[in-house]
């Protein structure tokens, strides 16, 4: 809005030397080459002898940039299904949840997602350098995305100002994870469609809100 | 309410043969002796020699009653914690959830078994043994606990016919379970009362339900 050219101090990009690929670039092929070994393979298949091998990087560039290969996997894990997880903002709530949670529940149960985070999430419980990563490079980023588009909804009116936004996330994805990693009912768009109903209405008849007259 | 004696067909015992210790207190001197293991090293330190020797039962015995020590500590975990996962039902829907989820929050946050089941689901992970043992042991039964009080609830009319009540299972403790798994936000009374919170009321202002005209 501000026309007036400011001068900022932006951070000066330190050049590594003429002659090597951009970072981005490594970057991005090193990702690329993780995923494609992680949704194949599993973590066990994640090394960095075979990233740096099949995305033509060095070795020492992928220490540099991830302390382990299971904090690599998890980089690469989000980065792949990060479009999957954008949430949509048309402005109709229940719609854009669907919408959502259609596509992650397409993403864990057709898509090798699922086999991928439930192990990545498993190994994790034993792992305490994996957990640090699981939690700055997987679920806080993830959380962020839905908490987000909440905060828009309830700026809308869409959601009570009350309403606590990071409990969402645990009672719709959440529900989703409790499915996948402690198997024992589908998950499956019905699923996806009765978590956002409750949610939305709440599972009260509506004429016993606040008081226990009602039946039924 | 019948007081006519009908005579009905029930298993007869078998007998073990004299000087045994009845099998009833030969599963629960296990049991017990798997808990202690397990909540005091994890995992790792259940082994069929370690439980044998601690509960004065024979490992042959052991064997003939669980296929592997992951099945006896999955077993032992549920049996230690069940009474905490006992449904009240005083017919005050909103306080005996409270009441339950209060009680499962003290567990995985204060009493080790947060530590304890967070081992077991993510070891299940990549063993499918395990698997199997967690979904028939450990998840069918939990779930079952909480679907028959809230089935109780529905015949009472305070929750809607056309809930599947399954859900209810995954939206709260469902919804635990991903903060303790994929850990990021706190696990607390607070967080146990406005997941319940949100499913009885729903999170809409009550004057935008089935539309989108509200504001706040």
């Amino acid at each position: 809005m501000d026309d007036v050219p400011v001068p900022v101090p932006v951070p000066v990009p330190v050049r590594k030397g003429r002659g090597r690929r951009p970072a981005d670039e490594a970057r991005r092929a090193a990702l690329t080459a993780t995923a494609a070994l992680l949704f194949d393979g599993g973590l066990a298949s994640v090394t960095f002898d075979r990233v740096a091998a099949r995305a033509g990087v060095s070795k020492m560039t992928l220490y540099k940039w991830w302390p382990s290969p299971g904090a690599l996997a998890l980089d690469a894990y989000f980065d792949a299904v990060e479009v999957t997880l954008a949430f949509p903002d048309t402005g109709d709530l229940a719609r854009d949840m669907g919408a959502q949670l259609h596509a992650f529940v397409r993403l864990i149960t057709q898509q090798r997602g699922g086999a991928v985070i439930a192990e990545l999430v498993g190994a994790a419980q034993m792992d305490r350098d994996l957990a640090a990563a699981l939690a700055v490079r997987y679920t806080r980023p993830c959380r962020q995305l839905a908490v987000d588009a909440f905060a828009r909804a309830q700026q809308r009116g869409q959601i009570r100002a009350d309403i606590e936004l990071e409990v969402l996330v645990d009672q719709l994805w959440g529900a989703c994870y409790h499915r996948l990693l402690l198997p024992d009912q589908p998950i499956d768009d019905e699923f996806a469609d009765a978590l956002i109903g409750n949610l939305l209405d709440g599972i009260r008849p509506e004429d016993s809100r606040g008081s226990r007259s009602a039946a039924n």
